[in-house]
Order: C-alpha cells, then sequence, then structure tokens
C-alpha cells in the first residue's frame, strides 16, 4: 500500500497577533523549542514516511521559505496554489499529484500549524488509519475533547466497527461546527462526540469519488489541471483555473455530505494553537503558573502568559495576563479579553497599517 | 555683577527603569519632545546666561555626550569629577572654578533631569533670586506643593521679607527630609511649606563660607585643588583628593545649618521626573486619560501611562498601569506598584545583570 502526507501549509491569519501576520502566519512561527511548527509538523511522521512520500500544499508566497524549512523534502513534492481556495481544492490539488503516482494510494491530511504533544501515539494512530482507510472508508482524526470548547467543529460518534492495531473506529455521523456553549457541554459529557482536528485519512480514488459527486464544478477544473500535469502547461492551466475554483472547505464541501465516514478517536495532547491562551496547552508553565518564552523577571505575577523574544520581560502584580512582544509590535490584554485582538487587527486594517497585518 | 549658573549633571539612577540606567541615567533621556533633558535644562536657561555663564559638573562617563549635545557651551565649562560624591562636593568644585573667575559672583545652581513647564516664570525668578542673592543671603527655589508628597523635602517659610520683582521672599526656618504622609499632609495644608527644588542661587564667597565653617576638612581638600586651579597640576590633583572627599549632600552638609537662609516659594510647573507616574505630570494625557509616548492603539484603556518606542504598543483593558517598552527590556506593572521597580532594579543587581542596570 502506497502511503503519502498531505501537509497543508497555506493557512494565514492574524489570531496569534502581533507574532502572527499574513506574511507569517501561524506554521512560520517558533513557539515550541527552536522549531517552526511545520517544521515540527514534518519532523513526527519522519518516522511513518519516506521524505518522498511527504507532500506540501502552500502559497506562492510561503514556498521558498517552506522548503529552505523542510530541505529533506524533494522540491516538487510542494504544490504551490496560486491563491488560497480553502481545503478543499487544496486537498484535491494534492490528490491529482498523488493519484498520478498511484491511484490507489492511501493519503493523510495533516496541518502545519496545529501542536501535537504525544508523536508517538499520533504515528501509531496514522499508520491504524491508513490500514482502516485502505478498506474504502473516509477516516477523520477525531481528538478527544479536553473542555467543552465552542470554537471547533464536533464529530459524533456512531456505532463501533472492528478496532485495528487497538484504536476503536466508529461509524461517523455528524458534523456540527462552532457549537453554542450549552451544546458543547452536552456533548462533551455524552462522550459520544470528538473534536473534528481537520486531519482525515483516506484513498485518494475514494476523495476523488466524493469531490466527483459533491463537487462537480471543482472536479472538471481538476481534472482539466490533471490532464496536463507533469506537462509545460501545468502551470498555466494552474493559473488560468484556480481563480475560477469556487472557495470551499474540505468540512461543508465532503465531509458533511459524504458516505462511509468514521472517526477514530485519540487522545494525543492536540491544540490548535488558535489564540494566545492556547500557549498553555502546548508550553508548560512555571510555578506560578506563568507560561514564559524568552526571559522572564516577574514580581508577585502569576497566570500570566508571557512571550518575548530577545529582551527582558519585566512585570510587577499582572494576574491572568497576555504579554506578547513582537518585533515591531507589542500587545498587553487581560487573558480573558484575548478574543478582541481581532478588533485590533480589524482597526489597524482600517488604519492601512499593513506593515502591522 | 556677575552671574553664573552650574548644572548639575553628574546623576545617575534606575528610577525611570528599564528607560534609565546607570549609563543612560535620566538627564540623558529624551522624555519630552525632542530634547533630552539636559538639553532643556541648558536651553530654557539660554536667554538668561551667555554661553560661557554656564558650567556644567558631570562625571568623566557623561561629559562627552553631554558636550555633543550642548555644543555652544564652552568646552572648559564642563567641570569633571572623578566619581560622585554627593551635591555638596560637586557645587564645591563648581564654586572655585567660578571664584577664580570673579570671587563676588553670584551662581545659581540648577538641576539637569527635572522639567519645568513654565520657563518664563523660572527665569524671571532665576534673576529675582540673583538680587536677593547678591545681598548676602542663601536663596533656596522653593516648589509650591501640588500634593502631600513623602518623596520630597520640605522647607519652612518664617517671616517675609522683602518681595524682589514681585517674588516674595521668606526666611527659611527648616529642612524636612521625606515626611510621613500625615506630617506632609499638616504641612502642606498650612501653606507654609515648599518643596526643595534642589536649586540654590547664593553668592560664590557665601556658599566657600558655609563650606569652610561647616565642612571643613571637604574645605581644606577644596583649597588645595582651588590652589592648582588653571595649572597642569589641576588634574593629577583632583584626581588624588577626591577619592578621599567624604560623599555628603548640599541639604545635609550646609543647609541645614547654615545661616541666613531664605526661600522663595514659586508655581512654574516643576517635576522632578522621579518615577513613572510622574509622565502625568510632564505630559498631556489623551480623552482615555493616557500618557502616550510612542504609538498606541488601545481598546478600552485609561489612565495608562504607555512609553514607547518604535513600534506599536497596542492594549486591551488596561486601567492605570504601566507599559514602557525600552531597547532592552520591557516593564508592565500597575502605576500603584510603580515603587516596586526598584526591587526589579535590586533582583538584577543579585542576578549580574549589568546590561541591563
Amino acid at each position: 500500500m502506497a502511503f503519502y502526507a498531505l501537509i497543508m501549509a497555506g493557512g494565514g491569519g492574524t489570531r496569534l497577533w502581533p507574532l502572527s501576520r499574513r506574511s507569517r502566519p501561524k506554521q512560520a512561527l517558533t513557539l515550541v523549542g527552536e522549531r517552526t511548527m511545520f517544521e515540527h509538523a514534518v519532523d513526527r511522521i519522519a518516522p511513518v514516511f519516506q521524505p518522498d512520500e511527504v507532500y506540501v500544499v502552500t502559497g506562492a508566497d510561503q514556498v521558498e521559505r517552506l522548503m529552505l524549512q523542510a530541505p529533506e523534502l524533494p522540491r516538487e513534492n510542494f504544490i504551490v496554489e496560486p491563491m488560497g481556495r480553502g481545503t478543499a481544492p487544496a486537498i484535491g490539488l494534492g490528490a491529482i499529484h498523488m493519484k498520478r503516482r498511484d491511484p490507489e494510494a492511501v493519503m493523510a491530511v495533516l496541518t502545519a500549524d496545529h501542536f501535537i504533544r504525544d508523536v508517538e501515539q499520533f504515528r501509531r494512530v496514522l499508520v491504524a488509519a491508513a490500514r482502516v482507510a485502505e478498506r474504502g472508508h473516509l477516516v477523520t482524526l477525531g481528538i478527544t475533547p479536553a473542555f467543552p470548547s465552542t470554537g471547533f467543529g464536533y464529530i459524533r460518534q456512531e456505532e463501533q466497527l472492528d478496532g485495528v492495531d487497538g484504536f476503536p473506529v466508529f461509524r461517523a455521523q455528524r458534523f456540527t461546527e462552532k457549537p453554542s456553549p450549552e451544546t458543547a457541554f452536552h456533548m462533551v459529557e455524552s462522550g459520544r462526540y470528538s473534536w473534528n482536528s481537520g486531519m482525515f485519512i483516506w484513498r485518494v480514488d475514494r476523495i476523488m469519488g466524493e469531490f466527483a459527486g459533491q463537487m462537480p464544478d471543482f472536479y472538471a477544473q481538476l481534472a482539466q489541471i490533471e490532464s496536463v500535469l507533469g506537462t509545460p502547461a501545468y502551470e498555466p492551466t494552474l493559473q488560468r483555473i484556480w481563480p475560477e475554483v469556487t472557495p470551499q472547505t474540505i468540512d461543508y464541501g465532503v465531509m458533511e455530505g459524504a458516505e462511509d465516514v468514521v472517526v477514530i478517536p485519540v487522545d494525543i495532547g492536540w491544540s490548535d494553537v488558535g489564540n494566545w491562551s492556547s500557549m498553555r496547552e502546548i508550553l508548560p508553565a512555571d510555578e506560578e503558573g506563568n507560561v514564559v518564552v524568552g526571559e522572564h523577571l516577574g514580581l508577585d505575577t502569576h497566570n500570566t502568559i508571557l512571550f518575548g523574544r530577545d529582551r527582558l520581560v519585566a512585570t510587577i502584580g499582572l494576574e491572568n495576563m497576555i504579554v506578547v512582544d513582537a518585533e515591531d509590535a507589542l500587545l498587553v490584554c487581560p487573558i480573558e479579553r484575548e478574543q478582541e485582538v481581532r478588533e485590533l487587527v480589524r482597526r489597524l486594517r482600517e488604519m492601512g497599517r499593513k506593515d502591522l497585518l
């Protein structure tokens, strides 16, 4: 069985502003240790895949940097989108590259900007999921919820199928996008839901079939690109067609309407690192409950997230605060108000401060 | 009447840490506008003194920078102490330079690191004070208290003497160093006390007489230096004697025991800029009550002191906070706890972090 990985590394976003920017998205950040999120994403699957089995789909503005960060991957495995069109087209573009190499291959769709603490368990479930996918199931990796988050999609587990390698496999019934707090509470309490991690494992021919059935316009566009794959016409064809592709997520475009979706719930210390408070999920706190990157000197400072760079961050009497010292901007705000960072970014956009976006 | 100014520019100190450092004391900082505190101190007396009538006493480590900042002053008017010995020796060293030029001169002892808003009034009182000093009084400029500070020395006003140029002159009875809150409250309420500004105006021969009577050891040391003033022996003599000089302030060493001290209370918008909250005294607040240097983008941020540099400081939900963005360190603390900055500095000293002191 051929087994390939497709690392989705096209995302932008400013949820970790002022550190993350349009030109410096989350996967480009060094949040844990000395390696970027993208480097961690490549490193952790190295024991499962040969370098030539790992593909990266990303944007033209990011591809050079990513190639430098993963020099072990063949340059032709970097698939460049002319512009972002959502996860469904990105996966489709990756799929035709893999299909050309082996139409019966299994592909793992992986993320470049999420954190996984238990990489051993993650690798085990990847291998198990590939065996499940080989049978024709569309496999989603479900994350056992750590709390009733209203920010994630949820997958409901129905009847259990045969387990594989000790991992239970459930028929997946429903994708619930960002629920209300009450709904989230009941879902988590029931023990029958897991978070949608955005990681999927399936046969290439299976997902192509879903595109054909559920996104026929896109499938037709993809077929045109596929027909010139490996020829000089590929690049101009892609440049011509991609702007006309309708943006779509894989969840809405495929998963919600697909048959034979299964979920393997796992507890792998996963975090989407979607905001500053999630630093608490990916980095250890000191004895004062502070999560510190860089040098911190604190008096009476507790439960505070301090993200510094090359200079001392000194604090007195802070509690539940966020202090982010980025190269060209500084953020100070209470953790409980971090969602307003979005408003700051909106203001900067209004002010025309592209240098800070 | 010869009238000279002696700007005391030898101070160090870290009360405005992380901006102020041993190597970058308060007078070297650009707090108001584009000019340093020292430059402001030189600028504001320019209408009263010719450049050659202005002397600066400072340390060897600072003199080059100060000369660059006040190129209009003759280089020989920069008097260099081998090391700081407190205000009394610094004034004595300045006095012998002036005495050599005109023994009956009046000298104004001025500060390099204080802020004065009403410079017109300040210049008027300087001229008036010189006329009072000419008669032989030791004149102190008293600052009409804006609040019952426990951080300043107080001068008690006794019977009123003849006024000069519209300024009342009082016999000064007592110097009270840093009183208790209760004492401070009563002193301010009585209307009979003013703050000791550290600015004095007196005849050179009068202050030399006080040194002779009250600090005879220092006077003898000073006499040795004076005897070689203007000769090649000056520098080695100074280098030999100064380490042996006992450190002393002019308040303890002379003013508390002196006869015929008078005080001219003035309201000139004075601030000693002794801590971050005094930024509120020297810089205007915006409509949210924030005092901002640099670029600030705030959501629901009020009564906060934001001292930035060349990058955006973004804040959400701050109230009565201090955020100081210095080149190599960042400070975040509530205004009401700013006295603990001293503790931070002490810790840095313990840690051997000379780079940050």
